[in-house]
Formats: structure tokens, sequence, C-alpha cells
């Protein structure tokens, strides 16, 4: 998939004994999560008790300089976030970690997720006095375990309690002065793991496994669907008080969200890309001459049809690295030039040949469109469209951010119209009888509600229709 | 007095009629109101209901550029505020104006003053499960006028209520989605006053008239002390409830604080000053050949100096205007060039003379030792001090951040020692009694706390020491 | 004057003996010198031998930050430059100082002025095979260096020789890779002095005197009209062969262009402003009850005024402190704002007075007009206008930019018509006899050809006529 | 390779009829040779006779904001340039393109390669008064078609007399108010290529094809080796003069400099870096599980190595698109960080697996140490490195600025040394003999100096040998 697609959140946190200056292993890892959410950022650090942050709009190169780390630079705990982006809303106003003062002591909390009882929660708080500085449901969870700790007395306690009243998705990593808590919602919807820094130095919560590698941490286990991880001096201590059942994590985050070196309730996620190729050389097979991806993310699932079909893989598509956000739009004389300059199709390699491209997806169908003509005018004889995902029928409710128009290609057209529509000689989606076992042997269950319409929680009737297109997920 | 006491804040609002744009007049407002905070900056804008915002660090110059004010670019209620600076803290969390969501409505809150009662407050919201996000006062008032209105029917009303609470200097502008509320302590210890629009078009709140001429509106009346001031669709309505008093405002808003061309309760800062000039060349006479004052803000004192003893005023010290924020100190070799580089003595004017020198006030003594020295290296045969306010002998805790080291050099040398530390051939401050008559025929009373040691308002014992230092006024 | 007339450049070079990071004085130097050019600036230094230099479009505030600062922080000898402002051009190409290599050495060249035969010289290097890179007088100026030098043995006999070529304004700061050279033109149309460093420890050359003070520096003596002076390990050597006549320098120096602080041919700036407002009291009194100035540049002169006429001078305009040069233009509804965010007007010295305010010129008159308004507005009875020069009628070849309109407006209105449309009460230019008489005393005569029509250097009649308008000056 | 050898410098420029905003066609093709360097860049706009430009440090990104297109966006004949980075030189005085006034018309000079005896032109034309402003070969360049202008007619005719005075490698564009003109060195040691816009709007000439596809226009032929295209009104003119053999393109162009998806000399990149892994594959085999490549340039040789090897391809490393120029060094405890941060293993890929992953050069050998270090962590059981070029051995005196710690392990370590220092199982380098066939069936011959020590011009002995470390080559 290629700029399609709203991507998630990504959380971290870190806590260690000896280690002074945290802040680096927050800066790097938010680098490692990037393609999680490339609109926001933000790192807390605890320097003794005093939660000191940064937030900005942009990039972790953007908002993190010399200047910021340094003042940052002094704390044995730490939390970090980076955001996705949603065109059109004052967002900057949302910017997480969320923190906050308190008598029993400040919080920062980074989450990624979307609750589907937030409005009435916030309601609810509102009318015993609260107030709302922010959009984002951080704040609400923020507030609910506000709420229990007046009464309950750890932070983990009141988190425990806090949970029987947030319902959705989410993946929190949250900092008190003296500790860092991790902690899934029942169905573990979002990904999140712990690592271990090397000589005991101390843990880390992430929401991907690629991130432990770049801070040099190694993977220790997946946080459990319900669980509550609490990070001390003490230790590592598990509350599994919320934990149910085996859980539903987004499928998605297998074909697209999560990183090709990532590995997520044991499955990596390049295993289950090649997996998706592979079932769909089953389901859709060809009579090619070679198989290209759409870089990034649809390399792996290109590999795994070529060595399923036995057609070559050839490196038919190539990103310009160099392409910014802020690619200035030229002139109507010259339009496409805003995919070309960012995609290439290698000549060399497409000429002449039946050529099978896989992407992960669908959203309106102008970006497959300019694709599959720039193959063709580089000499493609055939282009054969393969897809690694079903199409998008569902509104999703727990944070991915599905783009109205991906749902209406795929709602309001048949599969035929959509290959005329975008000009491919065959067109084929992977089912989603094979897509819930791209990840086979995971310890986990699937949420695969966005194609298949069957959701592991109740959707309230209430919840208005717009969410479906506009959420503010994080 | 040469950038040495710490600065207020600035507060501006506006309502209106017919203009559909008002982020304009709050830009051009916060212009004006520069002189009063050089931190950080913010304007908040209702549009139809919705508020948006832009805060930052720095001058309104910076964090205003041409895409931020098109951003606001739509709203006929607008809040602005500039923010003084206090170093060493991280400040960026508690930019203003407060912006809060709430079931009743939105609210933006621009503040300046210091309350006496915060912490206090503060605590008591928390235990009521309150989250706080800002270190500023203006939070806990939100929290206050919050918590009234879930029982109260209007903003006004909660606000009433909320003043029976809140207790210290505050000049506050709240917009709702409906109204722009002006209000001010009982005691009137920060100024406050109202404008309106050529043709009825609309009404301006803001802490000083000089802010009134830049957006071309007309002077209309001060804030009484303790008043509420309404303004909505249905005109300006009056709340008097907490109008006890006089009022005592703050006699430093004179001397210092304001700008010369503002009103303040029917008196002329500039005005002001001159008495201020004039008293000190009663109380300490000297034979000289000129007068001269420390720019900008002594210029006015001076002349008042000169007019009463009949020594000619002359242009003897002059500001370079392109002395920005970020001069990068020189090296070692090259002492004294910050002060250099910012102020120059006029050779022909003080060669040879016997100079009386106009300064507001003394902090450190450094700066005054420089320009004495350089008004010596220019030929100058004698220079007499003269300081158009009493020494700082006394916390302030209603806003005015006396740098401790003023008030260290006021109580810890005598009048002798000081005058020997800066080189000075004879050395004179204003008198208490006098300061308080610089404003005489004013509308209200005054708070000389900082110089006398009487404050309006009994001071709770438990107030820490050190707030003395490191106060937090807004 | 307020913002209006286009400033001159102004150059700073220094040599040391002993002092090894150069770079601080140049850069304290330059924002001494800001007044003169607020376009470009830019500082070159010279690391034994090698020339490093930073150059960019904006204030020295903008373009030297620290990290560039410490980029040129090698060297005994330095440049530095100012740069005024003409809109319309892509000035970027022309900042200075100008660094070229050759294989004589490499050379900087600062420069201040206006050459009468550029395009003649430019001309004749092309058709010997020269390239220019920029639309500088100061190139042109290297290239009949560089093209003496190739015969003359050193860079002071080549600039020697140079000098019976260039014909017209030029004050030079010339750095080689061991020596420093500071000249002026034979008429000294732009100013120069030098200056020494404490303890013999090294030289300084410098437009104005007001920069030796920034950098801990004293006055030595001017630079003689037609001086070439040689600055080297050897000391200072003087070469006089092009030094004929007493001088001609621009008499807009004293009345606009230099600081108050500076002395230029042993007159204070200060004093003859002074007396430019004696001169105007006594050619145009008028019974009045207060004397005002525009700041910053016509104070000196008000207070003249008031001295000579024995009307009290007042405080009645202040200026914003805060303006940048970023001010985003309001909307219609709000004309006008432009101005009154700079200068407003002090209600309590105006008001009810018959007001003589100062300028030192009329550009277009729209600024006059609104001040004039502004100052009804607040309650002046009466506004006299006294201008300290007299109406630009010509245009001047020697640098000074003068705006076509101020031109227009002294040249196709009476006297009677500009008052009546800046509505003024009544208006008085001084006299060019006076003017000329401003700075009697100096060392020098003056020239005051936009004023008189005469120069002291015979005009070729082929100069484009629309040179009037746009000349490059430097 | 990954971030080693420092890049080449790509030329553009456009001619044509009806466009009137070529700056946008410049913008969008420099963007896709954006790899040959990304130091500085810019684009210089021929609008009817007059050139404007703007040129700066950094990426295109950076560079060029809506601003600074608007501001250039006029004129039908445009040129531009991007440079590649040398550390440690104060390179912003030499970005190009060079823009030149001179009496016959000004002149934007874009230039990609080294001369070998622009010290001698420089100064023989310093002696007779030429000034330079940049270290750039260009600068000479300049001075050599000028020189020759002032006697010839055309500025075509003053290239080609220039060219029989200028040696080494250059490939041109130069824009004069009327042309465009191209021109290669007679051994066309860097690529030049000439492209059509649709519908005979005009002509462009480039580095690479891939900039062809991306502003739309198609493929013409590559410009000669010394051969002079002038692009005018009258359409395309060839001067073929100093047309004398085959050529000698300089090798590493396929091997590393060009992208994938460009033809030079009729052979595509990608086919040419095919071929050197299958080379590779027949020269150095051995017994493995899976083939990965180092992103991006060595992905195109792993696919050469597994087809012919027949072990299968994997994506063994990914790399981090999100981590730009800036990212901010880690501490001591963090180290191996910055490599890491920016590359990773696909554990699931390499882990249990013997592994041969290909790069295409080695530097300091630090990076490859690095990248087997992480390989071997994630599981891999054993490493084989392969190289796509041979070691280089000799300098290069065309333009390739080869880090002399690369020569310097190539020269000083055995083979056997090297493996054992990188950690490798074992090594091997593509042989000369083949580094020399892999574009075989190109229309030319080739340079393979850096690693044969072969060149196709003598080299003066008197070229000095710190050149090897520090060429400034364009």
């Amino acid at each position: 998939m290629f700029d399609k697609l709203r991507e998630e959140c990504g959380v971290f946190g870190i806590f260690t004994k000896t280690v002074s200056d945290v802040t680096m292993y927050a800066y790097t890892a938010l680098y490692a999560l990037q393609h999680r959410g490339q609109e926001s950022c933000g790192i807390a650090v605890n320097d003794r008790g005093v939660i000191n942050y940064k937030r900005g709009m942009g990039l972790v190169n953007d908002v993190f300089d010399k200047e910021a780390l340094e003042s940052l630079n002094h704390g044995r705990i730490a939390v970090g976030h980076v955001r996705h982006s949603i065109s059109g809303l004052n967002n900057h106003y949302s910017t997480l970690p969320l923190v906050v003062r308190h008598i029993k002591g400040p919080m920062a909390v980074s989450y990624n997720g979307s609750l589907i009882n937030s409005q009435e929660l916030r309601e609810s708080y509102e009318l015993k006095g609260a107030i709302f500085h922010s959009l984002s449901d951080a704040e609400v969870i923020a507030y609910a375990v506000t709420e229990a700790r007046i009464r309950c007395g750890s932070i983990e306690a009141s988190l425990e309690e806090a949970m029987k009243k947030i319902k959705g998705a989410y993946s929190l990593v949250i900092m008190s002065p003296q500790k860092l808590i991790a902690a899934r919602d029942p169905n573990g919807i979002r990904p999140l793991c712990l690592g271990e820094l090397p000589n005991g130095e101390g843990y880390i919560a992430v929401s991907e496994s690629c991130a432990l590698n770049a801070v040099g941490a190694t993977f220790l286990r997946d946080v459990l669907p319900g669980e509550i991880v609490v990070i001390s001096s003490d230790g590592i201590q598990s509350i599994q008080t919320h934990c149910a059942n085996k859980g539903s994590l987004c499928v998605f985050e297998y074909i697209y969200f999560a990183r090709s070196d990532s590995r997520i309730e044991g499955v990596w996620v390049h295993e289950a890309r090649m997996r998706a190729g592979e079932f769909l050389a089953q389901e859709h097979p060809v009579d090619a001459d070679v198989v290209i991806g759409v870089p990034d993310s649809a390399i792996d699932a290109a590999l795994g049809y070529s060595k399923q079909s036995g057609i070559p893989y050839g490196l038919g598509l190539v990103k310009n690295r160099y392409v910014g956000r802020t690619f200035i739009q030229p002139t109507q004389e010259m339009r496409e030039t805003s995919i070309k300059i960012k995609l290439s199709a290698v000549e060399s390699v497409v000429s002449g040949k039946r050529v099978v491209v896989i992407d992960d997806s669908i959203v309106r169908g102008t970006t497959t469109r300019i694709i599959i003509k720039m193959l063709r005018e580089s000499g493609a004889k055939e282009v054969h469209v393969r897809l690694s995902s079903p199409p998008f029928c569902n509104p999703c409710f727990f944070g991915t951010d599905i783009d109205s128009r991906a749902s209406l290609i795929a709602n309001s057209k048949t599969l035929d119209e959509i290959r005329d529509n975008i000009g491919a000689d065959s067109l084929g989606y992977l089912s989603i009888e094979n897509v819930e076992k791209v990840a086979s042997g995971a310890n986990c269950g699937f949420c695969s509600g966005c194609f298949s319409g069957r959701y592991p929680i109740d959707i309230p009737e209430e919840i208005p229709k717009d969410k479906f297109d506009s959420r503010l997920s994080q």
C-alpha cells in the first residue's frame, strides 16, 4: 500500500535502574516506531519525580533537535509516543504523551487504540467537575485512573479499577514518579510487548519489537490481552484480573501497520506477509513472467507470491527516498507527477513482460491506476493486480483509520468494475478466510472486523455514523 | 529600569457583532501589550462555538506568522495573552490562553495576576478527581468556574460564585461560546479596562488602554475592582456583588510595568512618571548640569526631574533598537559588551558635565555600575543616580516578579554602600510616602507592598518562603 | 524620519596582533552599525591567509547564530558589512563583503557608496574577459584593484592605482591575507574612521565611531578624503596621493543616517541635529505649548527646537520596540494600523496643546498625515510640522536612496499644498543655507546635492534617468 | 553500499517553446537526481534574458519551499544542479548553478565532473585579471567560455573553443539568454542524456534518464562523448568536432552512482547490477540458504546472485525510511545505534540460515562489521560477504570521491585480514575483469581507473597527492 490508509500510533516506555539518561532510548525507539505515526510525537521523562516533556507536530526528526533532547536529558523512566495523521482537525491540541499533575503524583500517558465509550465517560466526568484540554481518549483514561486513585492506593490498582469502565482498543504505557505501567485491553486489539536491557539494567514496553533492536534490548514477551504489567525497582509484576480470553489482535497489523522485522504474538510480520502472498497465489493464480511489489509494504507479499507460484520476483518499482512530506504540487500540465516522483517503474524488469503487481489494499484506486499506467508505459504486456487483504467493507471502531473512499470503492463497485476502473488485466483480493490465517500459529485470535463486519466487542448502536469517516483514534 | 525586573502579563478580549475576523485585532493588540510579557503568547478564537487557538514561546512576532493567523481567521470573539518570563521553569507547559472543553461548553481563559490560595484550591479539586495539565493559576480558576457551573446556570454566575473562593490578584478575560467576560479581583490589583469599537461594532477588554488605540478602539472605562463585565449580543452587563472597596492598584504599574501612553484608573502613566521625577527632585536635589534618563522606561521621570529642578534634560543615553534576545555573549576579553551593545552614552551631552541619571530601580547594581562607568568614560564629571521608586524590601505576592537580588541589595546594604558599589557620586531613592502619591487623583487606592510591606490582603503564613524568588505569576 | 528613506551601508574592519577570535568584534560592531542597513549582512575572517565568510539576508540577529559565529571563529583580521534595502531586486546575489580568490592572494571587500562610472568600468573589464557574479559596485572595484595588482606589487599600490579609475562615493575596507586597508574617495562623501583597541592590541576601521565604543575601542581619527590607510603588523601607514581637497561629506549623514552618539569629522551627530532644530526654530518660529519629535531620529532636533524657542520639550510620541519587520498587514477595516502599531501619541502630553512636531523629512506624506491625525485625536489643538532638512528636489548619485515619491512631493507641490495634504496647521523646512551649517566646525566641506542640485563631482549626462529611482548603492 | 562513498553531482536543463514556468520541471527533476548529491542544490531560470536563481545547502526539500519556487516561476529555459558532499570544506561558497554576468549576456553553468588542469587554467586566467569567487571548476569553465566568447560569436562556438583547453571529466548544461547547451567531455566519463517533452514542447538535458520519467518526458538519446548539443528555438543542433572516440564511461556509475531505473549508453543500470551479482556468484560461489542485499543500492546485485546461484533471495535487511541527516548521535552506552537505527535484520529471514550478503563496496569496514554482527545476533549461522565491485586501490581523478579509508583498507590489508576484521565467514570481491563487463553491450568503453589504475587520460605528475583525499569534484 502506498500512502493510502492512515496509520496507527506507537507507544514506548522505559524503566531503568542504572541509566541516568533514558531520553536517547526514547528518541531512538520513536525513530523505529515512526511508521506507526508521522503527524506528531513526544517524549516525557521522569527526573526524580518531576515529569518534563516535549511534544510537537511533525516527525521525530523535526520535533527533537539537540536542544530539545538536552532539555529532557535527566531521568530513569520515560514514555514516548508517535501519532498518526487525520487531516482537517487541529490535532496539535492532542499531542501525546498526556502529562497530568495530581496530588497523588504526576502521570504521563501514552496510548494506542480507540475507545467505544469515550464520549459517555467524558460527559460523566465533566458532570463531576472535570475539564478537558484535548480531544484524545488518553485524557478520558487519565480521568478514569485518577478517579479510581483517590479511593485506591496504587496507580496499578487504580488502572485495574479504571479498566472496568473503559471499553475498546487500548495499549497503554503509563509513567508515575516511581513506576512504569504497561497494559493492554482485554481483547488485545493493539500490540504491546516487553523487552529487557542488557545486564538487567531495565525494561522496555513498546508497540513493536523492532524498536527493541534499535535500542539494543532483547525481546521478552508480549503483554497479555487484559494484562497490567508493573515495572518498578522491585522488578516486574503482572496483574491478570482482566485476562479473560485469547484476545482478538487486529489482523491488519500484520498486513500493513507493523514493520517486517517485528514479531507480534509469536508470529513474524514478514512471515505473515509472505504467507498472504502465498495464499494469494493459490487463490488467484495467473500465467505471468514476473512478480513485483509496491514498495515498501508489499514487497514481502510479492516474495511470497513468487515463492508459491514459481514466477520470478523482480525489482519492478523503486521508491524515491528523498521525497519528503513537503513536495510542492506541480501545475496541471504535470499531472501524475506527485506519484511519479515517488515511484518509478524499472523498465528493464517489466518491459515485454506479463507482470503480477502486489499491493496490500486499494483506497480510491487513483494510485493503483497510475502505477498500472506507468508499468504499461514501461512496456508491460499485461498487468495483474493482487491485493494481500480483502476489500474494506466495514468500519473499524478500534483505531484503523480507514479512508471512507476505500470502503466506498469496495462496497459500491463490483470486482470487474474496479478492475476496469484501474485498468488492470485481472484483479484479485485475498479472501477473508485466508486473511485470518496469515498469522496462524499466533498466541491469539484476530479481529478482522473491517473486512468481515464481525467485531470482538458489541458496538453500541448510538455510535455516530460519521465516526466511520473521522474517528480520532490513537 | 533596564532589563531587570521580570514583567507582568497582558490580557485581551474582543467581542464583535459584525466583524468576522477578530484575529487581526488580537494580533495587533498583543503587539501593543508586548511590554507586559515577552516569554510566550497566544490567541484563542471562537468560530461559531468552536474554540481554535495557537500558543507558543516567544514574541508575537515569533509565534504568529501568516499561516498561524490564517488558521485562526474566523470568529467574532477572541482572547489573547502575553506572558512574562521566569527563567529556569519549563514554562512552555503553561502558555495561555488556557482552553478547556466541558459539557457546558468550551472556555478560554486569559489571566494576569497571582493567587495566594492556589495551592490550597488545587489540592481540594484534585481530591475530587481533577487533573492539572499546567502550573498556571488560570487552570485553578477554570476549575473553580467549572465546579460552580455544574450547579449554576450561566458562566457569569459561575464566575461570581468562583470569586468567593479565589483569593489574590487577578484580571481575567474569559471567552465562552456566546460571551466575553472581563473581571478584576476585589482589590483591583492588576489593571483592566474596556474599550469600544467604532460604530458600535463591539467591545474590547484589555490590560492597558494603549492597546485600544492600536486597534482603533476608544477608551470606555476601567473595570471596577471586583466587577464582572459580561459582553454578549445583548450588550454590556455589570455584576458588582464583589465590589466592596476602592481597590489597591499595584503602584509599580505606574512606575515601570505600564506603557507611557496608557491611562489607568484615570491617571496617565506618563504623568505619574513625570510626577515621580518631580518628587525625586524635591527629595534629592543636586547641583548639576544635565538630567538624563535610562531608556526607555525612565525618560518620563527624567523629564519630570528636569522640569522640577530646572536642570536641562539631555539625550545622554541611547538604546540600540536592533539587539534582540539572541545576542550571543562575547568572550571574556569583551566584558561589559552585552550592556554596551544595548546602551550608549552620548558624549556630546555628558562630556564635562555634572550628570543626574534617572532610573526606575536597581536590581543587582551591575547594570547601573556599567552605565556610570560609560558616562564617566564619556567625560561626565559627576554622576548622580536618582531612582523613581523606593528600594524593594519585601516580597510581592500579587504578580510582580521581583528578582531576589534586588531585595538583597536593598536589604543587605546601606544607601552609602550601594552608592559606593555602583560608583555614583550620590544616590537617592523616591520615598514610600511619595511613591503612593505619583498617581494621586486616581479612582483607587494603591498597593505598595513590595516597598512598604503593607498588603491589601492578609498573606497566609504558610506561603513558602521560596515563593519570594520564583513566583509563577501571570 | 520614520521608516521612509532607505538607509546607507556600514563597513567594518579589524586588525589585531594578539586576539585570535576577531569574529565577535565584527559581530558586535555590526549590531552598532545596523541602523545603516537592515537588508543583509556579512562577516569575512582571515584565518592565517584563508578567508572564510558568512553572508545572508536579514539582520545581524537573523544571519549570525552561535553556529555561524563558531564556524568563523579563528583569525586575526576581519571585515564586516551591513547593507540597506532596495525592494524589487534579487539582492541576495549581491550581499557583501565580496570575497574573491586570486593568484596574488584572496581579498575581501566591504564597501559603502555609489560609483558614477561603474557601468563603463564593468563593460571595459568584461571585454577583457572578466565575468561578474553580482550587481555590486564592490565587484567593479575588486576588478580595478586586481587589474592593477597584476602589474603593481602590493595591494595598497594596486588600490592607489585603481582609485585613478573609480569615480564616485566610496568608503572601503579591504582585507588581504596580511593587511587591512581602509580608504575613502577623494571627496570623502561617506564617513570612515579609525579606532584603536586597548593596550595597542590592534586597529579598527569603521563607518561610524559609535561602533568603536561597542567593542571597547577608542576613537583615533577620521580617514582623510582620498586617503589609503594600510594596517599591518608593521603598524599604520598612510598613502595620501589622492588627498586633494577638504572633501564634501554627505550632509544627510548628520541629519538622518548616522547615530546620535557618533562623531564625524570632529562634529557630534547629536550636536548637529540639535543645531538643525535650533535653526528651524529661528527660521520657522511658532507660538506653541510643547515641542515633540518623531522617534527615534528627530528627538535630538526637537530638543534643539525646544532649547532655542523656549517651548518645553515633551514625550509626545512613543515607539513600539517590539514591532519587527514581519508585522502582517491587517485587513482593510483596520487601515492606519501599521503605523499606529509602531507609533503612539501620548495623550497627556499633547491634549489641549498647540504642538510643534519635528521630523527629519517627508517622503510621501502618508506617515506624516497619520501622525498628525493621531495627535489631533489625542486632543492636540494645533499641529505645526517642522522638518530638520530641506525638501529633496534632486537625485543623489552617491548612495542616498531617495524615494522618488519624496522628490515628487517636493517638486510637484507647493509648501501650502503639502501642508494641506498632510493636514498641518503650519509647515516649515530647514533652509539649504542652514542645512550646510548644521555641522559647522567640521574638518570638511559638504555635499548637499539632493537639496541644492550642486554636486562635488560632474555627473555624466548619460547616467540613466531611472537610476534616480532604483540606484543600487552600497 | 550504505552511506559510505560520497556521491556525484547531477545536472539538468530544460528548453521549452510554449511552457512558461519551467521551474516546476527543474524542481521535480532535481528530486529524481537527488541520489547524485545531497549537500546543496540550485535552480536558475531564464526570464526573457534575465537569469534569476536560488541556491542553498541541503536537499531539494530544504532549499525549495513554495516561496522560493514562486520567486523563480517565470521563464522558458532553466538549469538545475544537485551537489554531493565533501565534509570539512566551506562548500556553501561553491553551490551551483554558477550564474555570471557579461557584456555578451549572462550565463548559468551546471556541471558534473572534475578537471585535471583546473589549477593551471585558473592561474592563467588570474594573471590576465580574472578573479574567482568559488572553488568550483565550473568557474574555470565559465572563464574559458567567456575568454573565447570575446573573440568568437556564439556561445556554442565559444564552448567548442574552450573545450580545447579544459581537460578531464565534465558533463555540462549551460544556459544563455536564448539557448540551452549540453556538452560532454571527449571521453564521456560522466553520463548525460537528452529527452523530449510531449507534443514537441521542448527538450531536456539531464544526468540520468530516471529524471525524464519524473517530468513526463521521453528518452531521446545519450549525448555523445565530446558532443556539444545546442537547443534553441531553431531546434537541436549537434557539434561533433570533439567527438574522437568511443569514450570511457565511469563504470562505477552502473555499480553505485546511478539509479536502478536509469539507462546509460543503452544499458539499464538494474541489468548491469544484476549482472554484477551473477558474475559474483560465478567467481565466488558458496553453499548457502539465502541471499540478501544491503539496501538500497545492493538489492539488484543480490537478485542477480540469487538468480545465478539458485539460492533464494530474501528480505533480510530493511532500511528505516525516516532517519534523516540530523539523527543525533546517542551516548557511548548505545554504540552501534546510529547504524542499527537505519538498518535492521529481519530475524525470520536469516535465523538459522547460512546467509550471503551482497554489498557494493567496503569503505572502512565498520558498517559491514556491524551488519554482520546484527545478522549473527538475529540467528544467522554463517555470513558470507560478496561485493559487487573490486577493491579501490587507486585514486579517481574524475569526480568519484573515494574515501581514502576505502583505499587504505584495500591496499593495506589482505583479503583474509579484511574478512577477519569484519567478522565474515568468507569474503569475495568482483574481479576487475568482470566489472568491465557488467555493462557489456553499451555504446561506449569504460573507465575503471579506481580499481585498475588505468585511466583514459594521462594524469599530470604534479597533481597534488592530497587530491586523492579531498578532491572537490562536481
